[in-house]
Parts: C-alpha cells; sequence; structure tokens
C-alpha cells in the first residue's frame, strides 16, 4: 500500500514555477518544471491523428532520452495550426532554454486549450523572461498554470527508498487517453535509465490513464512525460514499479472525480474476462455508457443498463446465464437476471462519491478495471459555450 | 426522391389497434398490427448479448418467413428474465393470436421499456380480450401504443407503384442500434417472396437504422420487421428497395430529431474515405462525439473538435494535411487547418433544427451518412431517473 506524502512535495532537485503571461485575462497561463541536473526522460503522446505541434516536436525531442525542463501553457493548445504551429512550438522551447540556462532539444513543450488558434508566442517569449527567479519547491505551483476547466490543481507524491516520484497532472474534458492523460508529468530522483524508465511508463500507463476516460475524447495534446534526475541513486526497480503504478492510478482517479461536471468518481472493474483486451473493453464500455453514467449521476439503481453495456461488446465473449454484477458491494445480478434486493439500500450507496460496478464475467481469468465520472448538467454546461467563453 | 403521404396510411390489408392494459397508469401500452392475410415476413434483431426474452421468441418465429400479426408492449421490455421470461413472451403471442384468429408461430412480440422486471402478462392476457373489435386504419394508432420516452408517434408512407410501404417506429433512447432500431416495422402490400424482404431489409438498415445512434448504447430489444402480405401484386424490385431506403433514412432522421432531450437532428458525413468501414466509423465517431454533440447543442463553431473526432478514429486512415470540414455547407477545415471563417455567420446556421457536418478525407473514395442528435440537459433529466419514475 502505497502512503502519499501530505501535502505533495518534489523528489531532490526539482523546482517550478507558474506565471500569467498574457493568454488568459489574469489566470496563471505559463509553467515551467526544472531539474538542477539534466535527467533521463521518456514520455507517451496521443494517439489521435491530428496531434498538436508540442507532440510533434516532443516526440523529436524525447528521442534524445534526455531532458533538463518541461514548459506548458493553457489557453491555447497549438493544435491544427501548420508549420507555423511547429515553429511556434520550436520558438517556445527556445524561450524557456534561453530563460532556464539549457539547450531547447532539453526542453519538453506541452500546450493546452483551444484548437484552431495559432499560439501567441510573442506573449510566452516576452513574459517567461526571468522565470528562473521564481523557482519554487511546491509541485502545486507548477499544476496550477496549467489548469483549464479543471476544479483543482493535481500534485501527488510518494516515497520508494530514499527516492521521491512525484506527479503533476491536469485533466478535465476531451479525455478518453490512448497513450496518456491530457498533461501529467512525473518527477522522481532515482538513478534510471531512459529506455527503463519508457517500459516502467508504459507499464503503469497501461493499468492507469490509459483506462480512464471522461467523455470518450481523445485529446490532440496527450502528453505523459517521466523525468529522472538520479539524484537519489539507484532504487529497487520493482518497488519503484508498484510505486509508480500506485501514483498514476491515484492521479487517474483525481482526474475522474475532476472530470467536466462530475460528481463522482465511477470505477469500474471486470473480472473473469477472456483476456485482457476484452476485459479492457467491456470495463471501457460500462464506463463510458451515457446510461450508465446518468444512472450513477441520478443514484438510480437501473441494473438493466449495465447488462446492456456489457452486451452491446458484439466481439467479446459474454454468457448471459454466467454474468454476476455488483453496485458497491451489493449485488444486483445473477446469471444475468436482476436480483431482488433491497432499491432503498443500493440507491443509498450510490449517493457515495466514488462509486464501484462490477462486473464478472465468468468465461476467463482476465480482468482490468476503468475510471471516469458521471454525466452532470455541468458538463452540457461546460462544453456547449467553450469556445466562445 | 420519395413523396410521403400526408397523413400516413397504411397498404391494403394492414390495421391496427392499441389499448391501455394496466402496465402504465393510464397512457396506451400494448399494440397490435394486423394483416387480413398472411404476409411473407423478414427481421433483423439487436446484436446485445442480453436480447430480451421476445428477441430470443422472435428469431424463433421468424425463421417461419411468415406473419400474421405484431402485438408489441411498452412499459417493460422482458429482458433480464431469464426462462420465465421466454414462457411470458410466448403466453404474449399466444394471447394476441388467440384474439386475432391466428396461431402463434405467426404473431412476432416486441416488449420495449425497463430492464430487469417481469412481464405482468395476465393484464396483457386479459386486457387484449376483445382487440380484433378495435382495429382502426391509422398507423399513428400503433404507434402510439409503444412509445416510452418518445414526443410523439412516428408513421410514414409512401407509394411505390400499385403498392404502399409504411413505416411505425419508436426509439428515443438506449440506441444505436446495430442490426435495426428500437421498434420498427414495414408494412407493404406489394408482392415480395420472404428471403427477397429479408435481403432488401438489410440493405435498407444498414444505410439507415444501422447509421443511427442517439447515444452509443446498444438496447436489448432493438426489432426492424417488414411484412408483405401481397394485396397489392408484385412491384419492381429496383423501385420498392430505392423506396424502402428512402422511408428508413427518413425514419430514422424523425428518430435522431426526437432523441431523448434532442434539440437538433445532426446528419455526419464522411466521403473520400479508404472503404466503406472506416467511412461509418468515421461518421459515427464524429456523430457520437459527446464534444461535437455540445457544441451543436450550444451552437459553437468549436471545429478543432470535429478533427479531433475524426483523428481519434486510430485504426483508420486520415491525412491531416488532405482533410477538410464543412458545418452546414461553410467551409471551416482546409488541409487540418482552421480556416478563418465568418464566426457569427456559422454560429447563426448552427442555430437550426438540422445541423449538417461534411468532412472530406481525401484518402478514398467511399462515403456514409450517420444520423443522430445533440446532448442536452434534457438527457440527463430524462435518464437521471428513468427507473424509478
Amino acid at each position: 500500500m502505497t502512503t502519499f506524502h501530505d501535502p505533495a512535495r518534489f523528489p531532490r532537485g526539482f523546482r517550478c514555477a507558474s506565471r500569467n503571461v498574457g493568454l488568459k485575462p489574469e489566470a496563471k497561463d505559463l509553467t515551467v518544471f526544472v531539474s538542477e541536473v539534466e535527467a533521463s526522460a521518456a514520455a507517451v503522446f496521443t494517439r489521435n491523428h491530428f496531434p498538436g505541434a508540442p507532440i510533434v516536436l516532443g516526440r523529436e525531442t524525447i528521442r534524445g532520452g534526455r531532458l533538463k525542463a518541461i514548459v506548458a501553457n493553457s489557453k491555447v493548445s497549438n493544435v491544427a495550426t501548420g508549420a507555423r504551429g511547429v515553429e511556434n512550438a520550436r520558438r517556445m522551447a527556445a524561450a524557456a532554454a534561453h530563460a532556464l540556462g539549457t539547450s531547447p532539444d532539453r526542453v519538453l513543450v506541452s500546450s493546452t486549450g483551444v484548437i484552431g488558434v495559432q499560439l501567441p508566442v510573442e506573449r510566452i517569449e516576452r513574459g517567461i523572461v526571468g522565470i528562473a527567479d521564481d523557482l519554487q519547491d511546491d509541485p502545486l505551483v507548477g499544476a496550477e498554470g496549467i489548469m483549464t476547466t479543471d476544479t483543482h490543481p493535481k500534485a501527488l507524491s510518494a516515497s520508494v527508498g530514499d527516492a521521491t516520484i512525484t506527479w503533476v497532472a491536469k485533466g478535465s474534458g476531451m479525455i478518453e487517453p490512448n497513450m496518456a492523460t491530457m498533461l501529467s508529468y512525473i518527477f522522481t530522483d532515482a538513478a534510471l535509465e531512459a529506455a527503463t524508465l519508457d517500459r516502467l511508463l508504459r507499464t503503469a500507463v497501461a493499468r492507469s490513464f490509459n483506462m480512464l476516460s471522461v467523455d470518450t475524447d481523445t485529446s490532440t495534446s496527450d502528453t505523459c512525460a517521466i523525468l529522472a534526475n538520479g539524484l537519489a541513486g539507484p532504487v529497487n526497480e520493482a518497488a519503484f514499479l508498484e510505486v509508480l503504478v500506485a501514483g498514476c492510478i491515484r492521479m487517474t482517479e483525481i482526474l475522474g472525480r475532476d472530470g467536466e461536471g462530475a460528481e463522482h468518481l465511477l470505477r469500474v472493474r471486470v473480472r473473469g474476462a477472456k483476456d485482457d483486451g476484452e476485459a479492457r473493453r467491456i470495463a471501457k464500455s460500462v464506463l463510458n455508457s451515457p446510461l450508465v453514467k446518468t444512472m450513477v449521476h441520478g443514484a438510480d439503481p437501473n441494473v438493466g443498463r449495465l447488462l446492456m453495456a456489457v452486451g452491446k461488446c458484439f466481439e467479446c465473449t459474454v454468457r448471459p446465464e454466467a454474468t454476476d454484477a455488483w453496485i458497491n458491494g451489493y449485488q444486483v445480478v445473477r446469471g444475468g437476471e436482476r436480483l431482488a434486493f433491497d432499491d432503498d439500500v443500493v440507491r443509498r450507496t450510490l449517493k457515495a462519491e466514488v462509486v464501484d460496478l462490477e462486473i464478472a464475467l465468468g468465461v476467463g481469468e482476465a480482468e482490468a478495471t476503468a475510471y471516469g465520472c458521471d454525466l452532470t448538467k455541468g458538463y452540457i454546461d461546460e462544453n456547449a459555450a467553450y469556445y466562445s467563453s
């Protein structure tokens, strides 16, 4: 069981700063994270066919396996902006490198916000000057500068032996990452090589951020990067992976709970599936079903919707007579039929902040858990007028 | 161009009746459709792994290729009800056969409504007695008895030579049919054999009901059946198919416009795709994107969301530099980049009842159109408390 620090803190040698550089009217809109020494690094990016300019540049940068800094802005995502967009992303890397005393190929760039608008890069170039003087030890300061519709900045940290791992993330809508979440950065002072980091990151992401869905919509900016500066020396790799996975899952839950308009964290566990692929697919189908999400929102134990959402996975192996289901630990389906259960009791448990749905398929041994949230009028409010607001 | 009759009427020899038999407090909850002579028949059903008892029975019944009547109830769907559910569906067929003077194997049974509740079949057996005396010529009377969250009964008719085709349907939520829509019945007095009907029905459904999605959720009760009683004699098959497809598409649009909480009919046309499968997949991805749906709801020309929804079809061939897009005829994307267009003009056109999005992929020759609706607070209202209401 991983214990998270309270409050979250950085590993040795990492600091951050955030500012308003004029992309938003007043709120912070630019963040830098810096390691005092160069770090090994790995990253995974969105699989969307229209990747943002920072993703195009980031894929090139991460090939070096070394990073000194991350610079990220909110408000404008620099997506669907053509060759000029990529040039602007390069200028942003150069400006951050200059301000932080490193070279542009050691800076990972991220942008989040509206799609299809050119980045006002001059404001970033002007606004970032002198940011090295603002560097601080509180990861929440960096988290604040990358918020879009998030209701709070998000950071976590935990220890592995003598080393620390720190997660900083944002993400609230347009979230069903297929390689990573919207923007999620992981910092550690453990000494690990880039190739090892890459392998560990992919393992952790598959079980956490890649099982998150707020609205089935895969962003064009998803980035998850990990930096290891080695200042704490070597760590036990298995112990490191265990904490890395635990923190990624916890951050995934925090992102799900803060999904646009969300009032509940929804977790769907599927077990007894034919294989991992089917377990993930069915868990996502239930998690993403608008009728299941509104059922959770309304605290209404309409268990037929669970079966519907399992059953619409046409290509998966499902045996109705072997299918059982639970809502927050109360069994509501046995052998594909609705059980007579106490409606009021189950209804009451559905009002809890965390709702756990569990499906046992009775087909094989594979299992998976998916993370998300309920569907509310708040989601409609936020998204019926995001661009113009 | 197919001209639909106003008002809709039945082909020769078809009539219907509907009643309240006590499943709902007051509204009509039981409908029968009858042909005065036995008809050739074909049907397609849901692919959900948890098909309702009427689907299990219906697959058996339709093998005979002959029907005299359809009996359908609303309020309780008789799904996830085990062996007792199938027995109750058989009792419903027998009761209708007795009341209408035919045999149970010539009666197609449908049920729609809540899942996981046993059908109060005794009320149907008692309530259906004497229903032959109520038979009428207005198809809307039959449509009324099968409504759930529909805001109006749905019927259409058109002529093919001397023959008539009539469509009666219901469907509002839990709708992304994969074989048919929720409940959709087609009647004709053309003389066509069951095998021909089956082939024509599958062709028409692939281009219409199977391209409809209100909420991505595939019902456990979807049924689309066609009955041809031959009273108008033979028809030109090509002409028949043309009208059949036109009516199925029109009914699909009516169902989309009346999706739960919908304020707009949304049509997404994709052309220039690699093949039919990719055209359909990308059209559905855009149609089903919650961010596109809320954009339409908010009349907000946030064109980045169109690109995002195209781009998240990871397995499809997409070339950003070849991708163009239009909103209601106004080009908003060229070569994967947002065009400078007049926001106010596009915003105004988005307020129209019908919103057409078009994507040209520039990859191949295939095209497809998907049908659906916007996502509104009305959808949340209807589905956060459906079961308990």
